[in-house]
């Protein structure tokens, strides 16, 4: 895709982006702020601008006079950049001068960056998914050839493609004798671990016909908070449909705690198992209807979660994993039949787990290891899931050591006033006018806002924090002229959105308490990297790279994370965000049974540190309790941007 | 046990028995006629003897007065054998010594010869049964050593037993949180397949303390007309318990071709298939029943049935087994979790079955050959499974060749007025009183009879041909002087047994069609051997052995299946009987993986061929259709010894 240049003024400030792009994406991303407060649906018409120069789409709305259509002026939110643009921000949205930051935030890393691209797997001969389809076409018996059909089958195999030492699934068995007379003795069949060494290869289905362009895999990554899956093509690697439901366990406690209690009494487990199958059956129903696809086309499935989710979708007591010595009952789990699960999905699917590593860190951490490649590089590198339940892996290729640290849902919209998970409607970005106070707000999907998501949740309480409306205590600064700060029922509050310009037709805003949970959520974060490093003799200093991991949709920024101290105050060049890395790893392997050789490799590498009883583990907490840290000397750049600003405005206001 | 003589008189018969055999088998035995018609339950009170010298255990019956005792009378089937005797027959018993064969007939081979001895097995360093019990003392885990249970597990069994490179199922899994903790990380692990060369070991099961000494094992033998069932002892080789039911599918046709019939129509199929799963859920009850234990001490199955039977177990449309060119869907079935098949067993349990050889050669042959040692030995030998589906195989360790030959069900009690399983009340064997006509009859179990069993079937009608009672077309001989040959409503019958003598409460009697049935099962079989070997440009002659298969229950008098023309007239002592071939094999295959690759060597070693079309079949069929056959020199003592006796009576006649 073409790249285009888009310059603001009066600032000048200039950004790259995609043809196509939004003007109102490009201006975020260009740090200028432009008021917006409808999350990008076009109906506040506050997010005006004027296109001097260049080429865009844009039609004419009630918004815009047509006079003022003929002058250049068009709301942002509906503008596709088209060319190279000059693009002026009008009065109102604009910021006093005095109050800009001497030195501009950097640009964050926004899109997802996978370190394993599926190209790559192909190239090196490695694109072979566990699952395979073969088509065959298979000579009919006659009185002096009556061999079985299945031993036809399995002859024809070796004949036409050089696959032997075969076991079959007898639900394929089952299947075998109409299949094969239904399309004339031309048949495709599903081969399981066809290109694993050593062991057999496991004939589990057959279909009429050549359905070898049907060939699908079902990618799950179950969270304590929410639940992923993708729907894949095996014969492209591509994505074909993607969709999120919250964990049906979520209304038996938040947290893994509380879902191990209530799983310990009466009929507990088999309650949080079908609580889970239901979740994905639902996830299931959504992708097979958004791709438009039977059921039958799926032929395997892939699950990462952590050890407690893991367990609990397998309907294994989970008790032990919280008693000391926190001893999970397993880590390795054998391929299952999807529908002993109780999973809607054909007979023949089998279910892949990831192992679990230790109590508190599961196999959705391995896929992420796994899936950003970190496990196959030389870099000394830490890995951070973000996520209700943190996990953190520092290490290389040769070592690795990880811990868990329980961060709480807020990265996941949970405990927040207006918290929902990074869907539609959901407020991922936010800029604030630090004289006027009046924000820009972008939603998933540019339409009106419905709540706020984790990503948002961090870009808000950063903007806020910059344009000193936030103390480094997560307070509100008292005396700020604006209605959008004002006393709620849970304290003081912001107004993101008022409620003609919501989904809810309620103001969403965002708390003081809100923002306490994010602070006791990135400081469980941030005293979690400090103390697993401390524990191998390392430093912040010592890491080549960061790889950030979570389930916040497809964007993070990574300066705003840096910015309210959940991230290391580092070169940004060396933070890289993967986006949900369990969801990555669950796609990826997928593909290549190579990888899961990988993952075992991984797994028997890996070894884990308990946090939980570890007293520099509280200590690193309490002095991380604070935007972005108690010790600012930790985040020099963060720092001076508040004191620079601070100083700013307290010149604007002497003036 | 101590062998004993006794010796009849005043023939001065003689016969070795085991000390402890009841006298009236023992007269049987000896060919020594004595009257008896309740089938040795004492209540008819005929079987009257004098023991002139020696030891029983007898005790006086009202049958028998305290003088008559006091001189030594006793009845017979009353009677055990505790050192050498001799007994004197009474008078009424007493066989005119004119019609006295010269030759007298020998004695069969009774008793069940079982090639493969367990002992051997467990010298040979063979005895692994395919499912061990391990058990394990497991160090309880600390902070610091807190790696899963199922690791510690694993790794317990590489330090105590020295076996790795194991998988888990994961029902295995589910109970490992549990099982461990219930008796201080004392546990047994079920293991499959633990001594299978390059394969993985499964861990299938694990219970809390020390149960290696339950680890029991079903062998089952699926009929198209009976199912029997064994418990067995894995730690040991002994057979537990055995029960024999009615294969249920039986009320929709007796043989396999109406079976498919039915199949195809509607549900026909999966009714099949749970009307064969109840029968064995049945058999499965009544064995635990017998043996008292509860139903998870059984930790493996084992399956032997013809093709058909097999299908229908599995659910597998059995519809082109008998549509030409007769391709069965399968021969191989992978190893099938019982609970999957509505089997009432443990959820671990998994089910072996033999392979199909073709349409209508099954793993029951399969199974036989392997359970007989046939195909470890160098030996010529003609296996025959007498059965509803009769099957020949000829060959020895180097090729095999088999076919089949659809005998009806009339080896099984099937077809037959008051045929019945070889049970408790079956009548077994029989011997006739050429001058009065009277029968001597033995039954399953010494009680009253409740009708008659394949093997009886046999003996009663060698009995009444060899006594010039019936003709070589199976037809009563007219003006014969006694009451037991009568007109009945299905036209001549011999009365075995008179209705106060019976458990029916009503006369239990042998037809002319039931002989007519069975000469036509007999001729099928007799015309199978023929056609095969000269298939593979063979004769009688070439035969080094014979082995004989079939569910007789434990005896089968080989003597007298050569006087109707069933077996070849040859040597006796190079003819072997095992009982159930198929049910023996699914036993021994229980107790050693070696077996395994046996079966697997058979499968490849063994081609079939079609006798259905075969001209020469047709041929030898309607040759056969006579007892003992047509062509007498086929069988030359057979027709020497009925000739000396119709001479003989000629004689009588004449005086």
């Amino acid at each position: 895709m073409e790249t285009k240049k888009v310059t603001f003024n009066p600032d000048k400030a200039e950004v790259w982006v995609s043809s196509g792009e939004n003007l109102l994406r490009a201006a975020m991303q260009a740090g200028v702020h432009i008021n917006a407060s409808c999350g990008g649906e076009g109906v506040c018409g506050k997010c005006r601008v004027i296109v001097d120069q260049g080429v865009v789409e844009s039609e004419q709305t009630d918004k815009i006079s047509p006079a003022d259509f003929e002058l250049g002026v068009r709301q942002a939110c509906k503008t596709i950049i088209k060319s190279d643009l000059e693009v002026t921000i009008p009065l109102e949205s604009q910021m006093d001068r005095k109050v800009l930051a001497k030195e501009r935030p950097r640009s964050g890393t926004w899109q997802v960056v996978t370190e394993i691209k599926l190209e790559d797997l192909i190239v090196d001969g490695k694109f072979h998914p566990p699952v395979e389809k073969k088509y065959l076409e298979i000579t009919p018996p006659t009185i002096t050839d009556n061999l079985s059909d299945l031993t036809r089958v399995i002859r024809s195999l070796k004949q036409t493609h050089q696959i032997g030492n075969i076991s079959v699934d007898f639900y394929a068995v089952r299947k075998m004798a109409s299949a094969l007379r239904d399309k004339d003795w031309k048949v495709t069949v599903t081969l399981a671990n066809s290109r694993k060494k050593g062991g057999k290869v496991q004939l589990i289905n057959i279909e009429p016909g050549d359905t070898t362009r049907r060939n699908l895999a079902l990618a799950v990554d179950i969270g304590t908070t929410t639940v992923w899956g993708q729907l894949l093509d095996l014969n492209n690697g591509e994505i074909l449909a993607q969709s999120v439901e919250y964990n049906a366990q979520i209304g038996y406690g938040e947290d893994v705690i509380s879902r191990i209690a209530y799983a310990q009494k009466g009929n507990g487990l088999k309650k949080m198992k079908d609580l889970v199958v239901s979740t994905i059956n639902g996830i299931i129903k959504q992708l097979l209807k958004q791709h438009k696809v039977p059921v039958e086309t799926i032929t395997q499935m892939t699950v990462a979660g952590n050890t407690t989710m893991t367990h609990l979708f397998l309907e294994i007591e989970p008790r032990y994993i919280r008693e000391a010595p926190y001893t999970p009952p397993m880590n390795y789990v054998p391929l299952i039949r999807a529908k002993e699960l109780g999973l809607e999905l054909a007979d023949h699917v089998q279910v892949y787990l990831f192992p679990s590593i230790a109590s508190y860190v599961g196999g959705d951490v391995i896929a992420g290891v796994m899936g950003s490649g970190m496990s196959r590089q030389d870099k000394l590198t830490l890995y951070i899931d973000l996520g209700t339940n943190g996990e953190i892996v520092v290490g290389n290729s040769e070592w690795m050591t990880c811990a868990a640290c329980s961060a709480g849902p807020a990265f996941e919209g949970g405990g927040i006033k207006h918290g929902m998970r990074a869907t539609r409607g959901a407020i991922e970005d936010f800029s604030i006018n630090p004289t006027t106070y009046e924000p820009m707000i972008l939603t998933v999907g540019m339409v009106k806002p419905l709540g706020i998501c984790g990503s948002g949740l961090i870009n808000i309480v950063a903007g806020l924090l910059e344009a000193c409306v936030l103390d480094q205590n997560g307070k509100f600064k008292p005396g700020l002229k604006t209605n959008r700060i004002r006393e709620g029922e849970d304290g003081w509050e912001y107004v993101l959105a008022w409620a003609d310009n919501t989904q809810i037709e309620r103001d969403i805003v965002i708390t003081e308490v809100d923002i306490d949970n994010l602070i006791r959520a990135k400081g469980a974060m941030y005293a979690g990297y400090v103390t697993l490093l401390a524990e191998v003799g390392l430093t912040m200093e010592d890491l080549e790279q960061v790889i950030i991991a979570g389930g916040f949709g497809n964007y993070m920024n990574i300066e705003k994370a840096i910015t309210i101290g959940l991230l290391p105050d580092f070169p940004i060049q060396k933070i890289k965000f993967i986006g949900n890395g369990a969801l990555l790893g669950a796609r990826l392997i997928c593909f290549s049974n190579v990888l899961r050789t990988e993952v075992k490799r991984i797994f028997t590498k890996i070894t884990n540190i308990e946090l939980s009883e570890n007293i520099n583990f509280m200590n690193n907490y309490i002095a991380a309790l604070f935007l972005p840290h108690t010790d600012n000397k930790l985040f020099p750049r963060v720092f001076e941007r508040i004191s620079c600003r601070e100083k700013s405005l307290g010149e604007a206001v002497k003036e």
